[in-house]
């Protein structure tokens, strides 16, 4: 197909598919006159994958490349691509030393995963996602462990456990690959929305018959 | 305390906190004379509140406001705040038509939460949340059906009881709205943070040993 039909396949934008073909998220077609390419299945899927990183995933360009071209690379073991699509959800490493509360929130997040026996490298983002998490907490007043996670800790290693089964049964790399990185971001998405539904239900259970301003009394 | 006292306190800097002031998102202090105001601890805690917000919520100003004003605002439920908070993390309405696979995707979330028995909202902006992530998998060619995220649902489900469990049992009005609010925000990226801390450790355990490239061939 043309580049025009494969932007109306996929719903997107021209100008978008251009740009992705500029910046190389997006593989060339095959050259048929100057200026014209054909485009077929692979491109269609290439975009598509590229919109759930962007668009679900929250991914900058920078970071849909990384990841991409760590998927492409078989000399990659699935974790390690795993590990290129964690780094790229972020946060960034921060270069400034850590206020106190937060070097002590590090510690602590620390031992909760070596309480737990994960197996979680030193570098991963998501310790620093956590510390910052259990920081806000406390500067806000509440005097609370990292322990106060444990529940969300072992929804998590439940969830986790079924998915990379998921992954370690997929019939090919490709698949296994793009299941560990789509699963990691879409499913993180629609676990955050899930979670909202949840409390809304039960605060409906709860806390919607309450008398304005006198929610709490009883 | 003078307003650079604040501004050292809480580590927000001083054109932040001035810019702050300016929006309304932070109380005037008291007037002591002209160009100088005193502020106190209630203003170092909006201030946590608000950066917990914009930081690990990832809150716009527009959307922190209209947090904080729902939540000074006597006459809602805590019910209509949590409400107030869950729209402010979005996604915003679209006004375009939804595309044919999304509108289908939507209902087919709204027949799983049905099924479910949630009470939640049909203007729910989560809805959409998970409907994009439906959206996302099918359109790379995973034929699923809504039900893929039951076992998502039943973790958030838990989760939000004890939750909702906790702001019921809250000392006051505003000790339960900012532990609605901060939960909701601070919990679900701390939620993200574990999920994928999990994932990395069970990827370890399943995929790590796996010679480069051959990892799914077992």
């Amino acid at each position: 197909m043309r580049i025009s039909e494969l932007s109306r396949v996929t719903g997107v934008p021209l100008p978008t598919v251009k740009y992705y073909l500029r910046e190389g998220l997006l593989q060339p077609g095959t050259a048929t006159a100057a200026n014209q390419a054909e485009y077929g299945d692979e491109h269609v899927h290439r975009l598509r994958l590229v919109r759930a990183l962007r668009e679900v995933g929250d991914l900058g360009i920078t970071e849909v490349r990384a990841v991409l071209e760590a998927a492409a690379d078989e000399r990659l073991s699935l974790h390690e691509v795993l590990g290129v699509a964690h780094h790229a959800l972020g946060p960034r490493a921060d270069p400034a030393p850590p206020a106190p509360d937060l070097a002590r929130a590090r510690d602590d997040v620390d031992r909760l995963l070596a309480g737990l026996g994960w197996r979680v490298s030193p570098a991963a983002p998501a310790r620093r996602l956590l510390a910052d998490a259990l920081v806000a907490l406390r500067r806000l007043g509440r005097d609370v462990p990292a322990e106060v996670f444990a529940p969300y800790a072992e929804a998590a290693d439940r969830l986790a456990a079924s998915e990379l089964g998921g992954v370690a049964r997929a019939d090919d790399r490709e698949d296994a690959v793009e299941q560990a990185v789509v699963g990691t971001v879409v499913f993180e998405a629609a676990l955050g929305a899930l979670r909202r539904l949840a409390q809304e239900h039960h605060s409906a259970l709860r806390l919607s018959e309450a008398p304005p301003g006198a929610a709490t009394d009883g």
